[in-house]
């Protein structure tokens, strides 16, 4: 695998901005291998995912984001994120009791599906350590009083933890406590969650009792990152299943677990190769 | 075809019932050539759908139901329906402007799908009349004023037609009006619409600019019974489709249109079929 | 609508290609509201779809083919399609004897889903005319006799209708009459499709038996351009339906409809939009 | 949970058997918590699943089997099997390299999803030993030759270890070996493989590679009982995933490892709950 760049970036549309940029990095030498561009037309908004080689290219990797910077995102407005595929992100899973998705992510990390480091899974309850230990994990328990009195607290050691640990971004494996304002702006767009419903419906706590409940013919996950609203935050992908009326609360909890493990997956893949722009509460997905 | 008669019931779970009401069959002649049943554990109910050749059947056809009200329901405390599947069922269409489920019906209905008599289309609006013309079957278009002044008056003479008819149950295909509490009395859970929604989520008004502007990945529709409650009703048939974030309010009408034809159409199909059970405010739907 | 110009490429991949023609186009002023583009790393080919508005376009219209043809097509070796969004194109639908797809293609025209004309109906059987004659499009019908002796002449009459009505593109709506080698060659990645199976499984007749007889659980349906091996052309767009044991071959048929109708109007969509772009039998599909 | 019996038949299709069989479990006081049946009109057989509790029935239940074989199998020409839902069905595990369906299946097992014992797991390669480690259950490797010169004795050996674990089932995780026709003999409708494609299409080695090679624009898995026949046995379940040109080979191996682990495990749990019927190199499964 080579070393590249990817540049993740949106600004107002201008006519010639595609041009610009594919010209800076084509005069630098680089080699283009990625280009994928997404114009919202009703904001006249410009996304851009741009990956090239960085063999032979003229500028030093520790000055590219300072050119960008000086040559475009001042002139255009632009906001931009500069990534080097050699550089592995770190990554910290948050669980509570239910294992599924927890396995499923060690399995992919296992098999070497991600360039990822997971140093750390965190939680509040001791049940899954074995897991962690099945798979030489460090597992943090910070357990949470009932009237939350010790939340803040838990929340400072574990950001503690999380900057010790060098954390770049967390995945909330069916955790479930609610994350406080603090940490999401420490980590803004970085959180990922997944959701046992097909959101914006049966937002909140037992969703699948809530889809028994309405009768509906068809339930579904959602990975979203995590705002200040309660799973409100933008989507990153959704996937569903068809059920019956022969289905109760509990085959349903049993076959949203699938959907939960694919849907979870799919959204860290996707964030981990930095294929995932955020903009007003919406993601644009690069394929 | 032979003749069948089809009887849907349901009640209390009891040990015994389904060999009592099938031995009942048997035991006069009848041939049985469609059963299935299902228990609601929750609430302890049963339902089932039983459908026998009337042949050799030894009570007649017209006191089939008697003898069921007499032998089994007030015994059980049952509720069941009795129909002959050589009885045709008149379907009335309500349309507004838009073409792409009105053509979907009527193009399965000239190619002989159903087992149906459509008699009559009913709008607001004269827009479609060239359609009702192209398929030779009468349209009546009673506007309705801004204000609603005459929404009760309209309603009576519709009512009348549907009454004229002899129409067993109403298919809404995307006509933008709320029906009264009062015609859905008259036809509870016979009066079939389709919403432009994966319900619960987005209900009511442009479900689809509400699905943009919320930023999720797939979208829905959902074809319900009608009641007094909006968008609340039993849920027949839901689908979905992947959308991206290249998608705008217009392309997902548009790729909503092929959903709604699909879903208003399969739940036509299974009422048409009588292998619809409504029971708090769910659908039991036999395959 | 603004007219634009669409260009539609593909050359062996090297440095600097989108560099090159974005700067092309906005140095003579043509605002880009389109781009993708996508490698193929196995065989090193680019391939690219370009849109960009006309107003201000300092070249002509009737010059914009030339000056890419001297500029770049010679220079890279490049296979390219020029196209604008203003010139409607022309296409003619073959049927036989089921109505499905053929009311489905119809009424979205009328509708007005699709820019483009319709100017005949061309068919081996009388069967279909009176949905000709619902939406007065002109019905033509040449028979074909058993021992095909007849075939050659029936499809020169044929393709002398197609020139006169300066046909662009043929849709099979389910048109059961192998294209021979004369015409494909006439209409090359021109001719459409729709097979009904999931290709490429079940090739050839009676297909839904077939999947009937191997007992899956999942059917589906094709649309891919014509080519000279029966059911083996470029896929454009394949799409599902998950079935069970209780299903009967002529429950597949019917189930298989709505598949046909959706699948083979995504491809004409795609198609109409300028959108496919075929490559050693396989399909690039523009976003 | 109360123990229950639970009956799997099928018999030419006969008036009055339904009534038959429940008057026999109701007569004997069995309470019937599932019924489900289901007639192949082509072939006039009759099919049925039925469940009771044991509770207070009349016949002991080492005598059950007896009793049915007398009063209805011999009479009604019928093939039945009985099973207890607490005797727990034990599985083994066949794997050769790749971890992702041994990991998914596992999970399940140590999360309680299943009613199962795993007692042990068999390969051909000491690749996955860690994971069999990581959930302490035995491991056993016999290496087969190129030459599969000693492919019958590695067999012997495995046979032997199964008579020894008492083994009901066995479930080919991604085996990459041809399993002998003595040992499918040995196990009929008892060896769950998973195929990497929508069967029948890319029958064989690589798949995906065909599949990409095709130009499909979805790709499958298909979960299937072992016949003498090479991926041809009946199919338990199916499902889907869209792809894009953009996806190469190794993307496709990627997506459909998802579907791989979904799709087997749908079929094993429908195996463990005794759901499956199979008839004519077809299965019958039971909601």
């Amino acid at each position: 695998m080579k070393p590249t760049a990817i540049l993740l970036l949106h600004c107002l549309d201008k006519q010639g901005i595609i041009t610009e940029i594919t010209k800076f990095i084509t005069d630098n030498k680089g080699n283009i291998v990625y280009l994928d561009q997404y114009v919202d037309n009703q904001d006249g908004m410009f996304f851009m995912r741009l990956e090239w080689e960085l063999d032979n290219f003229l500028i030093p990797r520790d000055k590219i984001s300072d050119y960008i910077d000086t040559l475009y995102a001042k002139r255009y407005e632009m906001t931009f994120n500069l990534y080097f595929n050699d550089v592995v992100p770190r990554m910290a899973i948050f669980v509570s009791k239910m294992s599924h998705c927890l396995y499923d992510l060690l399995a992919r990390y296992k098999a070497g599906e991600w360039r990822v480091e997971i140093p750390c899974i965190i939680s509040n309850h001791e049940d899954l350590r074995y897991i962690a230990d099945q798979f030489n994990i460090p597992y943090y328990v910070w357990s949470i009083k009932k009237d939350h009195s010790n939340k803040e607290e838990v929340e400072q050691a574990e950001m503690e933890l999380l900057r010790k640990e060098r954390i770049n971004f967390l995945v909330l494996a069916r955790y479930m406590q609610i994350v406080s304002d603090n940490m999401i702006e420490q980590f803004p767009n970085h959180i990922i969650n997944i959701h046992h419903s097909f959101l914006p419906a049966f937002v909140g706590a037992k969703p699948y009792h809530q889809a028994w409940e309405r009768g509906v013919k068809i339930i579904g996950a959602t990975s979203h990152y995590v705002t200040a609203e309660l799973d409100a935050g933008p989507i990153i992908e959704q996937d569903v299943v068809r059920i019956t009326h022969k289905d109760t609360p509990e085959s349903l909890v049993l076959k949203g677990r699938d959907l939960e493990k694919i849907v979870l997956s799919r959204a860290v893949t996707k964030h981990i190769e930095r294929k995932i722009l955020t903009y007003h509460n919406k993601t644009i997905i690069f394929s």
